[in-house]
């Protein structure tokens, strides 16, 4: 009998999305490059399960129904590009490929097209929430060509995540790599979220001077606000977790952050997009700097660290722990603000035509940043699919403007006392400017006009008029053809 | 008689540095795509030179002295290469291509080796100081291919601005792309320089509610303090600046700030070398910002703007004045150590082993960022090369120790009143990061190693040495090596 769908690449996600496919009723043919890794796999996990192996790619694809449905999961780059070519002469017209893994957004609008020359389909999907997500349901982005989509809809949406309403947190995103690159967002989103409970966290040792069991049930209690997510959750875990001589493991653990690429794809996009994306460039940033350690422990030996923050009651506490959860919660809808600022500008250049709506509800259970506040940005989107700042949105409005008093003063005392608090600092930057009616940017204006003839324009003449002025007097009057900056 | 150097590319910038060659005794021969560009050239501000014209490429190369010199100043990109490849048959071995234009770095790498194929010799300039540097004396940064330097060196230094001392603000920069990388990260921070004006303009007008003439008269005191520089002469020159109604000029033209890409090219180089060059991002960012001007108009609607701050008193006021020179003097000293920072991990990446005063020097004068701080900087480098931050310098470093109380300040009353201040904050930010023995990326590490067992090391254990734990006590064991984030 033929298998329903064919698998490469036995690395733990790719076995745990085939355990879970299997769970759902389908049949499926796992191939990995060394034999040995199928046998284990067969022999360990899938025995008892209708899972079976092909050890060639030619057994493979002949053992599949079709239109043959082959997912790899590969690492991303040039593996991926093999698989595909050797694949491309065992398949027939109308066969499609999946790419699970986390490539990059632009290789996978040229395998969509380079697939399409041999009337063969390719998606990119991404795929969030580790190894449990995938054994028991993760988040599932995909994107591509759009006609494969209804083969893979009710397979992709039985093993994905369910939202508390039964709605699975897989919907189709768009074209070419539109998958792919909503989830590098994603992922860019999971740095702005984990960068801002540290913050909090620095904040509470640091300047508050509290007590890993203080800190854990802070988290805890925040964790019924609207700050519920998996990542609010996990942080209370890790702050009360001893190891076996009884100590706080994670003050033991390396202050130096490590990073994939994800984070710094989407800080590049956002860059060349020309989106303000500052909150994830921050915390991709803070990553860098983290892992500066020994230079950092050299460095602190010549300035004036950070100063405890003294509160005079019980109560102050307790208020000035209220404002740092509204500072937390306040940073995060801008975070997510501007990390769908990025994806409609992507949109927009690449005609993908996003549902942004879908794309919270695929965010809403089963991946890391998955929270009860994306079920909230799914119905500010399904509202007005148009909003352009999430924070106009009335619910993510009041949030702001009540959270703003306290955020201020969080940051503010930050700044005053010494803690680095970068994407706290950021977002609310972003939002004081996003929401001045004039910024110093007319003065960068007439400064890119005095010493580059760059030219301005005026609050008081249409768009498009452009004007120079010779500000020196020195009687030059010719504009800028040559001189960029 | 044949000419010393040929230049193809009669737009300002062309014509300027022709003018300037020539005033410094060399014969040069002037060629532009469509001939009435050069006719109006030579009948025009060349009248009564020693410039020639040549009107076709054939006519440039066999006017011109062994070995050919022959300086591009073209637009940036694929004009470049038709140039080079229209020139490479009419060259002989040992000739010379140098591109004066704002190329983007691994362009420059990229020709350096074709043209080493042809056994001709490619070098990369940077040029700044706009139209009247290029006239006068620019700043030049020259890269690529060395065997070439010995040959342009004395036209170079002596066309080339000069320091107080008399020094030739141009000297070789390094292999390949240097010089054009050297001049991108020059421009970065010159957007960083840019946008820290412009935060204490606005700092002065919408927090303090400064006059014009005020403003500009403590932007002109401080260009005699350490902050001595084009760009803050400058500005006390627009705020100044009265059109002929008597009106501020600067105050009517619109506050959506341009750029044309080597700001944000900084920003990616710093994202891919995992360089946290906050500060050049987040002005990159600002201007970004600044840019979507109807939408900031229109949410200014929707949320608390910024409070004017109010001091009792005129001391009260010169004080907080004298605060926020120094906010501005101590964020500019991150910036330039955060540019710093980013030469030196594409020096080790490239092995191009910039000498760092060198690249000070060559800004010391004749480019937009010029000012006396940056002979500072080449005296920290003189003293040691292989200084990791400028700020451990003794002189930046009593500077930053003695303005941290008035940065503080200023940063901490911005945010409590809702004043945007995105690079003086990041700096700040920054610098207390830097200096920080301990961040809190432990937990950032810690919940890598819950959701992905991505591993982490420890504070008591050697370096390379990973532990995994199963912080939700499921059993799991296996540390992950396909999740990504």
């Amino acid at each position: 009998m033929l298998a329903d769908i064919g698998v490469i690449g036995l690395a733990v996600m790719g076995q745990n999305l085939i355990l879970n496919l299997n769970d759902h009723g389908y049949k499926v043919l796992a191939h990995n490059r060394t034999e040995q890794k199928i046998t284990d796999f067969l022999e360990g996990s899938a025995r008892g399960t209708h899972i079976r192996g092909a050890i060639t790619l030619e057994t493979l694809t002949a053992g599949l129904e079709s239109p043959r449905k082959i997912l790899l999961m590969v690492r991303a780059g040039e593996v991926v590009d093999q698989y595909i070519n050797r694949l491309i002469p065992l398949l027939d017209e109308g066969d499609i490929i999946i790419d699970g893994g986390n490539s990059n957004y632009a290789d996978t609008s040229r395998r969509v097209a380079q697939l399409s020359q041999h009337k063969l389909h390719f998606l990119g999907i991404g795929v969030s929430g580790g190894e449990e997500g995938a054994r028991h349901g993760p988040s599932i982005m995909p994107g591509g060509d759009q006609c494969a989509w209804p083969y893979l809809k009710p397979i992709l949406q039985s093993i994905a995540a369910k939202t508390p309403e039964g709605e699975a947190c897989c919907d189709w995103v768009g074209s070419g790599g539109a998958g792919h690159f909503v989830k590098m967002v994603h992922n860019g989103i999971e740095y702005g979220d984990m960068q801002l409970i540290a913050e909090a966290y620095h904040f509470m040792q640091a300047g508050l001077g509290m007590s890993y069991p203080e800190m854990s049930a802070c988290f805890a209690e925040w964790n019924n606000t609207e700050l519920d997510s998996y990542l609010v959750e996990i942080t209370a875990d890790i702050l009360a977790f001893k190891d076996k001589q009884g100590e706080h493991l994670v003050e033991h653990i390396l202050d130096a952050a490590g990073q994939k690429g994800t984070g710094k794809w989407t800080g590049i996009n956002a860059l060349e997009l020309g989106v303000p994306l500052t909150l994830i460039t921050e915390s991709v940033f803070a990553r860098c700097l983290s892992a500066l350690q020994p230079e950092r422990v050299s460095a602190s030996e010549h300035f004036k660290g950070a100063d405890a923050i003294v509160l005079d009651s019980a109560e102050a506490k307790v208020k000035c722990l209220d404002d740092l959860r509204q500072a937390l919660l306040a940073s995060k809808i801008i975070s997510y603000a501007q990390g769908f600022m990025l994806m409609r500008e992507a949109s927009n250049e690449h005609n993908w035509d996003l549902n942004y709506g879908n794309v919270a509800l695929m965010w809403r259970e089963g991946c890391i940043i998955r929270s009860a506040f994306l079920g909230n940005i799914r119905d500010a989107f399904a509202k007005s699919p148009d909003l352009l700042f999430l924070g106009l949105d009335d619910y993510f409005k009041n949030l702001l403007i009540q959270c703003l008093p306290a955020w201020r003063r969080i940051v503010s005392q930050a700044m005053q006392h010494g803690l680095p608090m970068p994407c706290m600092s950021s977002a609310l930057n972003f939002l004081n400017a996003y929401a001045s009616e004039r910024l110093p940017a007319n003065l960068i204006q007439a400064q890119r006009d005095y010493f580059g003839a760059h030219t301005y324009e005026r609050l008081d003449h249409a768009r498009g008029e452009f004007f120079h002025t010779d500000w020196a007097q020195t009687g030059g009057n010719v504009s800028s053809s040559s001189y960029e900056v």
